[in-house]
């Protein structure tokens, strides 16, 4: 299986940190790339591209400025669509056929930043949230990744880093230098 | 077990979304309140008390000027504090840990924004990462909120709130009004 994420409607200011944190978790927790989509912001990619880097293991960054094209890719594909949103089903009742899915078919997850078009709900095969409450996109999707890969994405191990962390009880142990 | 959580560093330009985000997932994952340190920013803690406003349950967001008195103050209550760091020891290894100590003790749980000092590291009863990898804190507390509660979270119901969600495979199903 591979995962990959869609950030929908990225506003180069308001967004670039959120943007940023949205492309490290997908990373860091298993994913293998991920497409931005709204403004384009090359600051972004290049700072994901410099983690993956430093920090090793295949990970791609792009930039698609049709968030239609975006949404319509994975059922061309064959992938299976899963749009993040706090109207959704409720992750802990459709993950279990979401992981049934994922053994045939790769998964892309979709999460916006601001307003979404229905276009999107319409498109994803799942329209999942992760509590119906206001708060973080950052956050649903570690959340779903951790969920689909049942914790197994914490013991990812990333090929030939620069810099890798041992992790330790108190202070810090770095080994190798950016 | 009471859970709260204790944003360090925050700093206004930078952070407020970041922080907003943050304080958002504390309560959307069963935190009770937060507790912001850094640069004061009454517009955070207004945007949060509006969520609670129209969302309903209880959480409190609250500004300390001194991180010190903030991270010194669980252990004089006899509370757990456990400190998010890439640094730290594996969510995985130790949350058995510390959720045995949840039985006894209330939880703080405290992420940073910028370079934490190295008296958080020594306050810090634990010093958990989730992936020892780059990427963000609101993820960090997500994940390690969710594996606390062992996905309980997800089932809390909010008292009083003047707007819900309620789940659905398409569209938005919403009750009430803010």
């Amino acid at each position: 299986m591979k995962v990959s994420v869609i950030r929908l409607g990225h506003r180069k200011e308001r967004d670039k940190r959120i943007t940023t944190h949205v492309c490290l978790v997908a990373r860091a927790l298993g994913a293998d790339g991920v497409v931005l989509c709204g403004e384009e912001d090359p600051q972004v990619i290049s700072s994901v591209e410099k983690v993956v880097e430093n920090w090793g293991g295949k990970f791609s960054a792009k930039y698609e400025k049709s968030w239609k094209k975006a949404i319509a890719a994975p059922k061309k594909k064959g992938e299976c669509l899963v749009h993040l949103t706090m109207y959704g089903e409720r992750v802990q009742d459709v993950i279990g056929k979401i992981r049934t899915v994922a053994k045939r078919k790769n998964i892309v997850v979709a999460v916006g930043a601001e307003k979404v078009p229905g276009e999107v709900y319409d498109a994803a095969e799942f329209n999942v949230c992760v509590a119906s409450q206001p708060h973080s996109e950052v956050a649903a999707l570690a959340i779903f990744l951790h969920e689909l890969f049942q914790g197994k994405e914490l013991e990812k191990k990333f090929a030939k880093p620069r810099i890798a962390i041992v992790p330790t009880a108190k202070g810090k142990k770095v080994i190798g230098k950016k």
